[in-house]
């Protein structure tokens, strides 16, 4: 039998920490319930630490998924890993991922500590996490650019105080891959109690080599976790991909040789949902998961795929789970059928006052819009009128006109707080005009920092649009989309939904790359 | 000194072959003059024979280009050869690339030709395509998964009948760092005249890893050119993207210690041209050229950077062209300052008459938007109202108006060849209601796949909205792009926009991956 390859997804985690990515416990444990079914085996839920919302969030995800295991980050101190525990009571298997960085410019600079401190406090915590955790992963932060016999001595010491799994982490994405994988396969050589430990590696994209340099990792190096997100979400460049890396190991299993337990059909909707999560769009040209993955335009190759399937296909669109749009319910579907869609789909909303909620939703929708496809009950369901959630604002009501030759002008009726409030504004567009209308009353000063649209459904006109605005406001960032077949609807409801997110105003400690 | 690395782009060539992606020639000769102003080593401009508009495009960058190699792609036949160099009469450094397949699979089911006829067919065509041209490259189509003892004769044979350049593509992206670059090296071994070449990378994205086997193929094979596009622009997933390879062989020059032409300010204009050409996003986690490349959200990390900036950047955001961006032009510039600025900006139009619709576009556009970006006159260079080309249908005004509860509705009145229209439609939302109303009148029948929307610039709700519509009719798929800061008025230039390239109706053959 082959080795097993452990797939870590950290998309909760060091994904979320992309600015504008920040999702809301609710968005996280709908992310972790496909996580769950995309079979990955360790789910990073968040870094329980950092904020109470991100310790809620990874106690409801702990609660939730059973056959995942849930990991919680932590600094390398007793306060971080206490509450990672905490919030991982619930869990069914349970992991607590401490890190400390190693490098001489992070020790020197960042934690102003000396290398006897650092490697002492590793220790420390490690032992520490034992006692509440069987399941405990170290990360040497920056670990590729730390001096080789100091970082043998820390990982030497921290599998003696049990570490189960070591992480080493191109934490600003340097690596290249021959190079990365004989360091990964330098320590596991030189450190005397190595086998003790599954070996992991956590690349970041900066230079477009961290697919690369994970399976380096894996093939030269002997690791057997690579930690990744979906979609390469991450900071900067991003995280390695976990659609790249997983179907490079199963397509070329002729060269890896290793097992994985991926269930790459439920990549694509993977990726869709993280994409309408988060409103980081993924480039048509992005393997696997973009939207021309697998289409093949040119004469000659339309006729090579015609003659000889595998002239240029290595994988195939189904595998992954490129399916046709399927038009699953209309104006005159009941309760019953768009609930039984729901399950199917494998959304599993908390009440039945919250699929009421999402069943006026689907009516309201269906009055406006032909065709419902998964992915508008997708889009449908994070709605906040269903979630119920932070709706400190709320859209009521949108009036706009643009003729040529005039100012486009919009009304806009919404709630802050219990208040109604109707606020009316020219602008350069109807998007415009909608906007600055709601600002003139709600004087929130937020800079807008992106706006985008992508259609969630193709092959109509009648797709709804879901747009995407993210606000800056003292340093924070945050996204809010919102879906509606008017485009400036969907844009009032996604400024909305942005300012509810710096409402709610979370300050938290964020973590290693 | 160290070796050079050739750079050799084929944004223009295997770019523009992915489904959607095609170009004017006004729109290919303005993203040479980019190239060039980059200082790639060799412009791939096109595939000459494919077409009268490719041939046509071709000759205008062979004209315009004097510092980079300019190149046309060419099946081996005589044909094909002479209709590249016919179209590179006027170049200062001409290339003509041929190839032909290799690999069983492709001999077999698409070529219908036995290895003796293939190897015949290369060296006769390097012969003769070295009697047009000096410099000549060959391609063994799907040479990664060519047999090695006939690709070493093919290979061997070429170069004795003159060719310069050696190229080894990934056509399906099925290969992985290690082997690709131990496959070169032993062809460069193997082939007894190998010395007499140089050697060259094409790889594709497929499975997450064009820039890391690219670089194999150099570091391990010794190559001395890889082929790659802006944006990674491409079939599928895309080639091997220019900016992640070129920063890698820079920000790791200590491993490669190869020297580069190349003007990595110039990376992120080049960049936003062929986005803003293609419609083709580049997503925020995108290495180099994503929004998030250079940003820095976490608290960690933003203490980390302010103590020491080496922490967690590997590269300088001003060092691949990141700028802010500047208000450069308002409603009170004159026509000498937008003058100067195009100037500024690197583009160049055609005519005086072509200046004076560009300034009178800025005017229109400056009544309606009070702060003009860089972003916004290269948009609205490649408006049509200034190109002048292929304007079969074009808008003259729109009105639309939507309200909570009301059916949305739009009257768009525009000209097809000279006659005047007029039409009106209601809609899902505005947009749905705009295109509606032209295709009631046009009748395309033409199938949307995709639309979305970016600002050009940002920092302002008074950003432009960027459309981009693709449309397929009978097997052709085309990118239709439009910009307006009234969002809808956007929509219906870019759905108008994709239907005048359905009209030009170019029929062209494609060429290999």
């Amino acid at each position: 039998m082959a080795d097993k390859l452990i797939i870590f997804d950290t998309t909760l985690r060091d994904g979320e920490q992309s600015p504008g990515a920040s999702m809301t416990r609710e968005e996280k444990l709908r992310i972790a319930r496909q996580l769950e079914r995309l079979r990955v085996d360790v789910i990073e839920a968040g870094f329980a630490a950092s904020s109470n919302g991100d310790f809620e969030a990874v106690r409801a995800i702990a609660s939730a998924i059973r056959d995942s295991t849930v990991c919680s980050l932590a600094r390398a101190n007793d306060r971080d890993i206490a509450r990672a525990a905490e919030a991982l009571k619930g869990a069914g298997h349970a992991r607590i991922h401490t890190f400390i960085a190693t490098s001489p410019l992070h020790m020197e600079k960042k934690l102003r500590m000396s290398p006897d401190q650092v490697l002492e406090q590793a220790r420390l915590s490690v032992r520490y996490a034992r006692k509440l955790c069987d399941d405990v992963e170290f990360s040497p932060e920056d670990g590729y650019r730390s001096e080789p016999d100091f970082l043998c001595r820390v990982l030497e010491a921290v599998i003696q105080e049990g570490a189960t799994t070591i992480n080493i982490p191109d934490t600003v994405g340097y690596a290249v891959p021959e190079l990365y994988g004989s360091f990964i396969a330098m320590l596991r050589e030189r450190v005397p109690n190595s086998g003790k430990a599954v070996w992991s590696v956590h690349c970041h994209n900066d230079l477009g080599m961290a697919v690369a340099n994970s399976l380096a990792g894996v093939k030269i190096g002997g690791a057997r976790q690579i930690e990744c997100t979906i979609n390469g979400l991450g900071e900067r460049a991003g995280n390695c991909s976990l659609e790249e890396v997983v179907m490079a190991v199963k397509t070329r299993r002729d060269y890896f040789g290793l097992d994985l337990g991926i269930d790459t059909t439920q990549i694509v909707p993977a990726s869709r949902m993280v994409s309408q999560t988060t409103g980081f769009v993924v480039q048509p040209n992005k393997a696997v998961v973009g939207a021309n993955a697998f289409a093949h335009a040119s004469g000659i190759h339309q006729d090579g795929v015609l003659k000889a399937r595998d002239t240029y296909e290595i994988m195939r669109a189904e595998d992954v789970g490129w399916s046709a749009n399927k038009i699953v319910l209309g104006k005159l579907s009941g309760r019953n059928a768009f609930k039984q869609r729901l399950q199917e789909l494998g959304i599993e909303l908390e009440s039945e006052s919250d699929i009421n909620a999402a069943f006026a939703r689907f009516k309201d929708l269906a009055d406006r819009k032909s065709e419902i496809f998964d992915e508008d009950i997708i889009a449908l369901v994070g709605d906040e009128s269903v979630t119920h959630q932070q709706e400190h604002f709320r859209l009521l009501g949108l009036r706009q006109q643009s003729e040529t030759g005039e100012r486009p002008h919009a009304r806009v009726s919404f709630t802050v707080g219990d208040t109604e409030h109707q606020a009316e504004s020219d602008g350069n567009g109807p998007v415009d005009a909608s906007l600055k209308a709601i600002e003139s009353r709600v004087n929130s000063g937020a800079e807008l920092l992106l706006y985008s649209v992508n259609a969630i459904t193709t092959g109509s006109t009648e797709s709804q649009g879901e747009v995407t605005v993210r606000l800056q406001l003292g340093g924070r960032i945050v996204n809010g989309v919102g879906a509606d077949p008017d485009i400036v609807v969907a844009s009032a409801k996604a400024y909305l939904a942005a300012l509810n997110k710096l409402h709610q105003n979370t300050e938290r400690v964020a973590a290693q790359g």
